[in-house]
């Protein structure tokens, strides 16, 4: 198209943004590989699969599925603002995190503001930082992959608009202490937004030191949650923003108009009020991450301990973990090389039921002594 | 937040942006005036619902709802690709035309480049240009409601990226010919993007000089379809965009990663292989539209014929506009006020189910004879 003219068909930050590659789904590595059995330990979702009280619930709403959505979510969002004390305006519910970093991105920028990050955290970020074409400061994470509030707070410049912290952080299953937030907050100007992406809060949630950011007083901060995680509601792409109502009320500007959907919409709600699912998720994903530490230590793996879903694994180099990654998918484990979330020689591993836990432990000796 | 800075909380864009009002769901028009029946003819709807097929294609889907959708939902593109005679590469889903015309607005626009459209169209176009701060050419409708092309072909400049056509037209029903499309095709420089909204087509396919975009070969032509109209399905979020396959690459990069839902991919392929029920759809509206024609006739309303499955009443004022509408409200009839989609004075009636226009019809005749 600009062979004649010379005019770009697209602007430069669009030019060098990579396409997304999907990755294998369970019916390409079952057709592929042929594995006896397969273990989906790459995504970090929830292998419980989710609430049985989901099925009754988009049943009802399928009733009214030519309709267009409910497009600011009524019932889910005063749902969600009564359980976090704040008022229905002061949440916003969107297809996912991905979406609501998208929101944010292109509600808040103005021309030359930065964004700031670690280098190793939620590729997302990333990905809709580049699509709007906005300037990032990646802060490298410290020596045990935490976010370094420092390094963050001394990057903060006059064109700062925001700051994006995943707590606990993804891939890595670290997190910013109580204290470490409160001191970072205290350094943070007013004017710069801190988003806190909660997305595996209902793990993290109950461990001691674990800041809920909702509960300081900071008309700057934005939470996010989703129901793709511990919800097990990957599926229907539901997230949602917690923030100051000057906030939400913008985003609200730039959202989707019908987005969640309207079983989405169903769904969350009905996974939202079965507490006794939630609490067997959580359950389980401790048990089988104690077995987990317990494995790598037997087996003098080097990993690092995580408060989420998920637990990642270092290897000696990048091409040490591609072909681990490989074999392991040719006996039906998926796992998730995190090179895209800045770590190459990393690799994520959703901690998942107790049959997929054996599966992952058989298969890594087998790989493992082949080597 | 800018009160101590001075700094500006969101761009000049997204400031003088109207945030959403969302219109009133059947749940509160019946709370509120506790009509007999409701008839909700507003949003252009299949009244029908959906193939019967939908349903167990989603109860399958839903298995694995735990899990994230697949991210170019292989099955889907493939059966549109194949039944349009063009590639998979050249198809892209995403969560319904909105989501579609948002991913136009984030990927081609450089600075300062400019897009030309109706002055009354779909308002979704309007409001993700004004998200993107893209400037925009609003050219009025010719005196039958029709998009002004050759006004259109000469507000073109050397900045322009794109002009964006539905076809037909929403909400005034309209069309472009045949000899009108390849007419300004022929004028539009081929580094000029156009875009065909054919959110209606299934509606306007049959009409013999109805041009199909697909079937001209222009490689800057992009057409979107959805499956939120006659296949009834506006609660998944569902579209499509087909066009080169360089286009449809840089669509790629910046639509969100997991859009559409598992389900509403599942539910789309389901619909899109029942073409008995889209025939029936099709039948129905076809029928209706001609019974209001007559209604119109006979009670000496002025209307715009269409082609799709609305047609746009003509009051003599917006007073008058706003009054008749509160008052079918009222009466459980749920019409929509085109006031955002530039004619203020004019109502769009989706053509619904035989008694749905008795309602209609009876309530019309209420509300006039009282005037």
């Amino acid at each position: 198209m600009s062979k004649e003219t010379g005019k770009p068909l697209v602007p430069s930050n669009i030019e060098t943004l990579k396409p997304y590659v999907a990755g294998k789904t369970i019916a390409e590595v079952a057709e592929l590989y042929k594995p006896k059995k397969i273990a989906k330990l790459a995504s970090n979702e929830n292998r419980l699969g989710c609430s049985p009280n989901v099925k009754h619930a988009i049943d009802q709403a399928f009733k009214q599925i030519q309709d267009y959505p409910d497009p600011i979510a009524r019932k889910l969002r005063a749902a969600i603002a009564e359980r976090n004390n704040v008022k229905p305006e002061n949440v916003l519910l969107a297809s996912g995190s991905e979406s609501i970093i998208s929101i944010l991105c292109k509600t808040f920028f103005l021309n030359k503001e930065n964004a700031i990050t670690a280098d190793a955290t939620f590729v997302g970020f990333f990905v809709q930082i580049g699509v709007r074409g906005i300037h990032m400061k990646n802060i490298p994470v410290t020596p045990d992959y935490k976010f370094d509030v420092k390094a963050i707070a001394n990057a903060i410049d006059e064109n700062t608009k925001m700051v994006y912290i995943a707590n606990p952080n993804n891939p890595t299953g670290t997190y910013l202490t109580k204290d470490e937030f409160s001191w970072f907050m205290e350094k943070v100007p007013e004017d710069v937004l801190v988003v806190m992406d909660e997305a595996y809060f209902e793990y993290a949630k109950d461990i001691e030191d674990y800041p809920h950011a909702l509960e300081y007083d900071y008309d700057n901060i934005i939470v996010l949650r989703t129901f793709s995680k511990a919800y097990g509601l990957a599926g229907f792409r539901v997230g949602y923003a917690i923030a100051d109502e000057q906030l939400i009320k913008n985003m609200m500007k730039t959202k989707l108009t019908f987005e969640p959907t309207t079983l989405g919409q169903a769904a969350a709600l009905a996974a939202y009020n079965d507490e006794d699912f939630l609490a067997k998720s959580v359950k389980v994903v401790e048990e089988s991450k104690e077995r987990l530490y317990d494995f790598f230590n037997e087996n003098n793996v080097d990993y690092v301990k995580s408060i989420s879903n998920s637990v990642m694994m270092i290897l000696p180099s990048e091409d040490e973990a591609i072909d681990f990654t490989q074999k392991m998918l040719e006996k039906g484990v998926i796992l998730r090389r995190i090179n895209a979330f800045g770590l190459p020689n990393c690799i994520r591993i959703t901690v998942g039921l107790p049959e997929e836990m054996d599966h992952f432990e058989q298969s890594f000796l087998e790989v493992v002594n082949k080597q």
